[in-house]
C-alpha cells in the first residue's frame, strides 16, 4: 500500500535545507487540497502560498521563529472564512446549481445545510470550518510524502500575530494552521533518526 | 500521482450496498489511521469500530437513519478523549521514552507542551483533538479510496445521542465525526452521477 509507506516516510521535519521544490509538485499538492472533501462541500478556507524569502522573515517571529519557516520552499498558510456571509452561501448554490446542471429547487436539503451554518456563532464557525481545513491538511501532507517531499505540519504559532502580520482580517480570514513544505536537512534534523512514536492499535481502535 | 486519482475516483457515497469490505483492507484502514500525524504525536483519539447489525441499527437513530449506516460494511466512530489527565500525559511520556530510548529530561519540552495541553478547557480540548481526530479521517478517507473502497464521512448525527447510544461518557470518550465503509450502489445512488463539485484553484489559493 503506497499511503502506508507514504505515511511510514514522512516524519514532522524540524530542519529543512532551503531547497525549493518543482512548481509541478506544487501544483501537484495544491490539486490534493482542492480535491478534498468537506462538509457538505463548501471549502470554506483559503489557503496562502508563501514563498519570498521576505514574506518568511515576516512570520517567522508569530511562529516563534522555528526554522521551517526559513528554511522550507514553500509555506503554507491554511485560512478559514469568518463566517459563511449570505453572499458566500447564495455564490456557493449558485456555482453547484450550474456545475451539476440541477434546479435550484432541488438544492433545497443543501440550502437549509447552508442556513443552519450562517447561523453559527463566530467561534463555532471557526472550530467547524478549521476541521474542514485539517481535511485539507492531511491530504496535502500524504500527497507531499507521495511526492518525497516533506512537510511539517505547524499549530505552534500566534493566531493573532500571524493574522496581523498578513492582514487577514481585513481579508475576512483567520489562520488556522500552517504547513512548511520542503526537503529534510539530512545532517542536522535531530528527529529524522528518532523512531517514529504511534499508540498500539488495542490502545486505539476498540471494535464494538 | 496516484493520491489525485483516488480523490477524484471517491464521493460521498450516499447509498451502499451492503457487501463486506475484506478483513485485510479494514487492517490497511487502520494502519493509515495509527500511522496518522497528529500535533506533538499525542494521539488524543480512540476509533470505535461498529460492525454488528444490531449496533448499526442502534447508531442509526442517532445518525437521523441515515441508510450507510446500516448499508455500510462498518462504521468508524472516531471520538476523542474528554481531556488530557495526569495519567495520560505521564504515560505518553514514558511511551515515548522507552519507544526512543530517551532520558525524561530529554523531552521537556514535550513536557511542556502536554501541560498547556492539561490546562485547556473542555470545550478547547474538544476542538484541538478533534482537529486531529479529523487528520486521521482523511488519512483513511485516502487509504480507503486507495483500495477502492467507498467511504463517508458523516458530520450529520446528534452527538449526544450518539454518546449515549454508545456509552461513550463513562468511556470518557465524545464523539467527532463518523465514516461509513462499504461499496457504493452503482443503481440507487444519486450522487454518483452528479459531477464533483470543486471550486477553482484561483478561489482557493492566494500566492502571496
Amino acid at each position: 500500500m503506497d499511503i502506508i509507506q507514504n505515511l511510514n516516510w514522512r516524519y514532522a521535519t524540524k530542519r529543512m535545507n532551503g531547497s525549493k521544490i518543482p512548481q509541478s509538485a506544487l501544483e501537484t499538492i495544491k490539486e490534493s487540497i482542492r480535491l478534498s472533501p468537506s462538509s457538505v462541500g463548501l471549502q470554506p478556507y483559503k489557503i496562502l502560498i508563501v514563498e519570498s524569502e521576505e514574506l518568511k522573515k515576516k512570520i517567522s517571529p508569530p511562529a516563534f521563529n522555528q526554522p521551517q519557516i526559513t528554511e522550507s520552499s514553500h509555506v503554507l498558510v491554511f485560512t478559514v472564512w469568518k463566517s459563511l456571509t449570505d453572499l458566500q452561501a447564495s455564490e456557493y448554490l449558485a456555482y453547484v446549481q450550474s456545475e451539476r446542471g440541477v434546479s435550484l429547487e432541488s438544492l433545497s436539503t443543501l440550502e437549509n445545510y447552508l442556513n443552519n451554518i450562517k447561523k453559527m456563532s463566530e467561534d463555532d464557525f471557526y472550530n467547524w470550518s478549521s476541521k474542514q481545513a485539517y481535511i485539507a491538511l492531511s491530504s496535502a501532507i500524504l500527497a507531499s510524502a507521495e511526492l518525497k517531499i516533506d512537510s511539517t505540519p505547524m499549530e505552534g504559532f500566534s493566531k493573532e500575530d500571524l493574522d496581523k502580520a498578513l492582514g487577514l482580517s481585513e481579508k475576512n480570514l483567520k489562520s488556522v494552521v500552517l504547513l512548511a513544505l520542503g526537503y529534510r536537512d539530512e545532517k542536522n534534523d535531530w528527529l529524522l533518526k528518532m523512531k517514529k512514536v504511534r499508540r498500539k492499535e488495542a490502545d486505539l481502535f476498540t471494535q464494538l
